[in-house]
């Protein structure tokens, strides 16, 4: 690394900066198997002037720059392929404003959603997108996250108003308002969300709140098929059942989770819903479920306001994926992502559990089954490359299953190094062309974590200027 | 306008190219006091085909295109500044899928969100956004509009799913996939929404739709205070009372509505609500929204699950836009169209009625007031230069007060020619930079409706390399 930015960032940020080897091999990696890659120096930054001078200077030396969170990714978003600085957000986390009349707050990037909805619950309010990890905020905007509330409350792109974010030269832009709605322009805040730090790096962050509902409730209840499951949530969906939560556990997700929590779930194909509302409300709701679920041949349908009971439900289902990972001794988590149109989930689970038989697989699998989204959680010792190619080859084949039903590769992970083939392969290489476009425009130095979601292009397809 | 392209397009479109003047004065103003700009010819485009054809003979002759939709926008976006072929999509109106299941469907972008409607109803389904106009789904989505119902369903911004659009140089890009989610690559599809045909032209988009609530019912209640009305509303959010609509009344715009619609409403600020559920939720919801009103004050609380007393209601609030224009005679419609958070919205709009008191003028005021925006309905009779000029102002003085508000000179009718130095006040010029940057990628020639959102920039910024 360029010894006059090492001294030029360690004056600024004094012992902020650092080139640890133990920190860097921390920072090498998220919670992927996609192999690690050292960034050159750490640089803590802890307010935004200190933001824009660290990207200023690395600009000033042509340093790429990697935006690090809770290292909670999955698609090796944070590994820093070109080296360089790794922006380290986790000390820029303070929460500046909490406006309950406006069902709004601002956060500096670093702040986690535990410690935001921590905040919050005195006030009545909370903060709904839940990626399962206690990711920063900054993070899950970057990657577009989303997760099992998403149903009803819409994932980072529909809960992030506006954002202020540091460009890769080191000046600022400011995408939007604090009004819950606006025509102003093009929409910069929805072109960064989800831009897995490539084209700027946020600074501070408008977040929508909601008020924490009268009533929250739970159900769980068991189908012989998954086709009959995804039946009933397709039914529900339909009747305008606004349900907060439905996950699907498929049988063997149901012994991992028995294995591991010592519980004593039914082995077949689940739903756990959630309802949000008034008492009256999520009663209604509750019975038109169960009506709808009994008639798709659903049974031991289980409700319960108790806090105990619907702690006991999430518990499971928040635990399938360390029970899945468990099950192996020293696996690492290998999770799929993809999401389809709801009518063809139930098909695609199911060609996707034969894929798996035939390859002699027991692979847990759970999804956000209103959004169609859906998770293979393979579990893989480090190192076991055999293991490694085969999740790789189902997942290939899950991919392209998922495209030929009109699905993407990934409905909240996001691209990161792991999809970057899928990625033209679902949007069609004019789509891509035009995102990297887009990137060369707004970082035509490509400092800003470079080598994500867009292969090396040998020449950047520049300006739109002659037909593809 | 270059000879070799009316033939060319001539050849391609047969009687559907046009340069009749009659069809030009026709095409050279939505419905606003912009003065207008007449295209040099027409072309009613009827397929996908046609519409890259069209664009790519206009890219090789360097001519500008400005798409066409029901001419509804208010904010001079159709008008056609330097020229060229203005692209008709009325004929290119066929809905091209309805995907109950998936609750999606796929329309070209000609069809009208009427239309669209009554294809879904006998299918229990609908297309929630609704900007009061028949606008097309096309110029909707160029618009990022919104209206009455966004408060529950979202404007456009989160209803459009996917678009295929065609760029500057004719060739095509598909921004989504049929999934509900999606964390692939940059979010094209957003930054595409509402950016007024100055990136791409949309040749299809698919949809979000909701199912027909099993119950609507609405109420009216009215307040001695738009204080107390507003705090009504921002009481109502935080209880979570889902409302599908919250629209407010000033004493003015209730005046010219029992003019126009023989109607005899209280003149007093008063809210119009509507429900959105099951027969139980909605009257919950109303119970609980007459109590809170009852504390702020409110009186009269009329509910209703009639179907002609929700009509009564509706049509005079939708009644209220040509209640104001027909108070003045030969009255032309000019609309403002601040955004606020709307714990500021009763401090602004009270302001701004002192400010039109001041001018020794009387404007009925409407606002879609669960997200903050509401517009003065002025009606200035044509060529009245004077009053217009006086409109002027007080929208200047309008937009600064809801920019020291925290919030946008735009809710939903755009930038086009009328807001574009409010743009570079609202957002920066840093931000307007980077917007243009992505223009100038995206349309370097310039040819997708050129001088919207945008002053012409003498030198376009380029790709972000220096520091500004």
């Amino acid at each position: 690394m360029n010894p006059a930015l090492s001294q030029a960032l360690a004056h600024l940020l004094s012992d902020r900066f650092s080139q640890n080897t133990h920190l860097l091999h921390q920072h090498s990696h998220g919670e992927s198997h996609h192999p690690a890659a050292l960034p050159d120096a750490i640089a803590y930054v802890k307010t935004e002037t200190e933001l824009m001078n660290t990207v200023a200077l690395c600009h000033q030396h042509r340093t790429p720059m990697v935006a690090f969170g809770a290292g909670t990714s999955v698609e090796g978003q944070v590994q820093a392929l070109k080296g360089g600085v790794c922006i380290d957000f986790s000390l820029m986390n303070q929460i500046l404003e909490i406006n309950a009349d406006d069902m709004n707050c601002v956060v500096e990037p670093g702040v986690t959603r535990e410690q935001l909805n921590q905040a919050l619950r005195d006030q009545g309010l909370f903060f709904p997108v839940d990626p399962g990890a206690n990711a920063t905020l900054g993070g899950m905007i970057a990657t577009g996250a989303s997760g099992t509330t998403t149903l009803l409350y819409g994932g980072m792109k529909h809960n992030t108003l506006a954002l202020e974010a540091v460009l890769s030269n080191g000046s600022k832009i400011t995408t939007g308002t604090a009004a819950r709605k606006s025509s102003a322009g093009y929409n910069l805040t929805e072109l960064l969300v989800g831009s897995e730090g490539t084209l700027a790096l946020t600074s501070k962050a408008r977040l929508k709140l909601y008020g924490i509902p009268e009533q929250t409730s739970a159900a769980r209840v068991t189908f012989p098929s998954l086709q009959q499951a995804v039946n009933s949530v397709i039914e529900m969906i339909q009747c305008n059942l606004n349900l907060a939560r439905m996950e699907l556990l498929d049988q063997h997700a149901l012994v991992a989770v028995n294995q591991y929590c010592k519980t004593e779930f039914a082995t077949q194909p689940t739903l756990f819903l959630e309802f949000h509302g008034t008492t009256n409300s999520t009663q209604e709701q509750a019975k038109l479920a169960e009506n709808i679920c009994t008639a798709h041949k659903g049974s031991q349908f289980q409700y319960s306001m108790k806090e105990e009971h619907k702690r006991e439900l999430w518990h499971a289902r928040h635990n399938a994926y360390y029970a899945a990972i468990a099950k192996v001794h020293n696996g690492k988590g290998w999770v799929t992502d993809v999401c389809v149109p709801i009518s063809k989930l139930a098909h695609c689970i199911e060609a996707t559990q034969q894929d798996l038989q035939q390859a002699g697989l027991t692979i847990p699998i759970v999804g956000h089954v209103g959004d169609g989204n859906f998770h293979l959680l393979f579990s893989i010792p480090e190192n076991d490359h055999k293991q490694l190619a085969s999740a790789q080859q189902i997942n290939k084949r899950l991919v392209a299953r998922a495209h030929a039903l009109g699905g993407t590769c990934t409905g909240e992970h996001g691209i990161g190094l792991g999809k970057r083939a899928y990625l033209i392969a679902e949007k069609g290489q004019n789509s891509v062309d035009l995102m990297a476009t887009i990137k060369q425009a707004l970082d035509p130095l490509n400092l800003l974590n470079p080598g994500k979601l867009f292969f090396e292009y040998t020449h950047l397809p520049g300006p739109v200027t002659h037909a593809r």
